[in-house]
């Protein structure tokens, strides 16, 4: 048999995201289309729309047999059985609206639920973090190894839930009453990124599949952990409360999520 | 009587500043000498102190009639009586210790108690925002007409002070339930530049001189107003609550700021 070909996905999913990155860039010299989804603060645009259909349809000319997990596609595979690509087109599209920057394309490989390789692309910025999983990770093309062996407690700063903050769900208040404070940059993409450039101590939230899988695949190449606070496995449906965080704070970590708030703590993934 | 010399000021302030940011930029290079003032998060860096030593010393040496205050000085003189200069060496020293990026010179002239000019520096991301008073407003030197009027309250993000947020005060929680939502950067100069470019409705906290004379200067001429929310005048001495807004929602914020928490509201500035 032969061997399953992770490169050719990763080449090709790469090529894409520079291209819809070169696309955004334009596009957002022009007015946006905005619509409403659930709520007067969940938004969508048509820039959304455009970047996913862009993708899964390049990637599906190519790999038919893929399936596709996405945040507006309505279908939704079991992302842990067959060849799944797990993609959030555009992740902070509130930033986008108000700032035209701080948002991220995440785009994520996995192949019978093993990680196959991650994206996470801060378009504005102009950062591209690439492989985990199966392959090396790069930053912009270079080698990328994380700082995280190097992050204290007491010079860092922590992002993530506003009602987990204020209601020390997880420790989370703790864990930032242990820093150096809290930053708030409304894009769980950009604030992955930052946690794992060493720029936040970690990043908490309840997210969809399509939010956590590239920090999830990322992690383990870069001196990271990926917790579910809950200590249950990620299902890869519906929202979940994860943590990202330095590995070698990870008893510190479990200690105060543990220790936090009501919700009970059962075990590690 | 000759004609008061503050385009020679403004031309040395912004030479310094410019040097000021490729000394800062080199020295984030190696590792920091970090130390606590009042708390364990209120930090002061060798930077701070290089910064302001360097932009005090060069100013002295050609007006040496001219005072300063500033951040890390302990002598404060009365901003509002000569030649005097406002000077924030580093704004957002926690995000220069935790991010090695976030952070902001601020620098601004008064005369007699009225504005000259002002500048907002963020070093890392390498926008320099200069003018305002007397002179004309630039961005990395070429000519700056804020969005102002096109900012939207529902299409807007909001950003300032955790207090003020959690307790409604001055109504900052029922303009961000207005918003798309808030954000926390961790900088006075950070914020107030995002409101100046159009990526914030609002930046609102209790300030320092150092912390907010810049963008009380720069504002007037971009379609802002700088508001202190007690109505109040500016004292250049001591903490106050102040809010930077686009001109055109100033009835929207005055409502606003009347009618949330416990503080009264006696006036406009």
């Amino acid at each position: 048999m032969a061997e399953f070909d992770f490169k050719s996905r990763y080449k090709l999913a790469l090529d894409l995201l520079k291209e819809a990155g070169i696309m955004l860039r334009e596009a957002l010299e022009q007015p946006l289309e905005v619509s409403c989804k659930q709520d007067p603060t969940d938004l969508v645009t048509n820039l959304d729309y455009r970047v996913q259909d862009f993708l899964v349809s390049k990637l599906s000319q190519v790999f038919p047999e893929d399936t596709f997990l996405a945040e507006e596609l309505t279908d939704q595979p079991d992302a842990r059985s067959g060849a799944v690509w797990i993609l959030d087109p555009i992740d902070g599209t509130n930033n986008l609206v108000a700032q035209r920057e701080n948002f991220a394309i995440m785009l994520t490989f996995f192949r019978d639920g093993q990680p196959g390789f991650a994206f996470i692309y801060d378009v504005m910025g102009r950062v591209l973090l690439a492989g985990g999983g199966v392959l090396p990770v790069t930053c912009n093309g270079k080698a990328f190894a994380a700082p995280a062996a190097c992050v204290q407690i007491e010079r860092s700063l922590v992002s993530g839930n506003a009602a987990m903050l204020r209601d020390n769900t997880f420790g989370l208040a703790d864990i930032a009453r242990d820093s150096l404070g809290v930053r708030v940059y409304g894009s769980a993409g950009i604030s992955f990124l930052k946690v794992l450039q060493g720029k936040l101590l970690t990043y908490a939230s309840y997210l969809q599949p399509w939010d956590y899988a590239a920090a999830y695949v990322l992690a383990p190449a870069l001196g990271y952990r990926f917790l579910e606070a809950q200590g249950q496995a990620l299902r890869f449906q519906g929202k979940q409360p994860v943590f990202l965080i330095p590995a070698h704070l990870e008893d510190y970590f479990l200690e105060k999520i543990r220790g936090g708030g009501s919700h009970a703590f059962s075990g590690r993934i």
